[in-house]
């Protein structure tokens, strides 16, 4: 197809598709004249992961130029480039100096190993979840995560990863993975923001 | 106790309690002599609160105000002073114009009317939940809430409300609310995404 057509295909303006062309993020289409190019289901799939990594993801540009350079390096597993990915959603934490901070990071290395969760050593959600644990404890809160770990465990082993199209087009799977991680995301903490007022309403009836 | 003590006891710095003095945020102690007041407990808890409300919530001072404002209206049932807080806490969301809108949010009044949770028909949460049920349309993607209901419907009925002192004092059960809403739904929010990593590389092995 044609710029033209694969902008009214993929709903993405003309100059933003000459943006993303300029900028690496989308594959150049095969020339077939000076000024024509012919466009594929692989553009399509393509425009369709930068949307939701700038629109779901609200990555800026760097990141996405990162997570794009993964999906195009075929010697690089499906596990590492989702991985990639995933890591981006989150916020960067910094460690803190400090013993309370290499006592909270250790609670959740051995929490980790307790579960037996294949999680990388350099994951930067160890760093999120240390930083959450910390702030608990400075505040005063009793701290018992066991039935969240049970809530995460049960949503994606019955249910999240089943919708990631891990064997299809790189794309999609990182399209997949983004989509399902923010906005399924949103819903459970909403969901639990609506039972919390509901059972708040239940209990002082 | 003098303002040094309270100082001293909430590690609130004294020029930071005399701020909140004047934006009515923090109740005057009782004035023993020309230029000195005395302070109790009751302070010590708003000092709590206005940390939890500024540090965990991240609200705006106009938004805080509004919280205390409530707390200290004896007459608000405590389930509604709850609700200013937890109002406050979620995402300021418009309404968006149009046919697609109106179909998103008449779902979410389905969803709740069928669940039998007790939100009011004014509940913000209502209307972040059709935004996001909105965007995952516009994406294509397959929606399916009933997993995301039951872990928030098991997590609060089962865990979350046990920790809100409903009988307490007014400032101590905003207070809980507010931290349990706000740290927990992190960490639930990190340990979703350690879960979904470890299940992606139990696939991929």
């Amino acid at each position: 197809m044609r710029i033209s057509e694969l902008s009214a295909e993929s709903g993405v303006a003309i100059p933003t598709i000459k943006y993303y062309l300029r900028e690496g993020l989308l594959h150049q289409g095969e020339q077939t004249a000076a000024t024509r190019a012919e466009y594929d289901d692989s553009h399509l799939r393509r425009l369709r992961l930068i949307r939701a990594l700038l629109e779901v993801g609200r990555l800026p540009v760097a990141s996405i130029k990162k997570v794009i350079a993964a999906v195009e390096d075929e010697d690089l597993p499906i596990h590492e480039m989702l991985g990639i990915a995933h890591y981006a959603l989150g916020p960067a934490v910094e460690p803190e100096p400090g013993e309370d901070w290499r006592q909270a990071r250790a609670e959740v290395d051995r929490l980790l190993d307790g579960l037996g969760w294949d999680v990388s050593a350099h994951a930067p959600t160890r760093d999120e979840l240390a930083q959450t644990l910390l702030k608990m404890r400075q505040l005063g809160m009793t701290v018992d995560l066991a039935p969240y770990v049970e809530a995460a465990r049960t949503l994606v082993a019955e249910v999240e990863m089943d919708t990631v199209p891990f064997h299809g087009p790189r794309d999609a799977a990182v399209e997949a993975l983004v989509l399902g991680t923010v906005l399924y995301g949103k819903a459970l903490d909403v969901l639990r923001r609506m039972a919390q007022e509901s059972e708040s309403a239940r209990r002082l009836a």
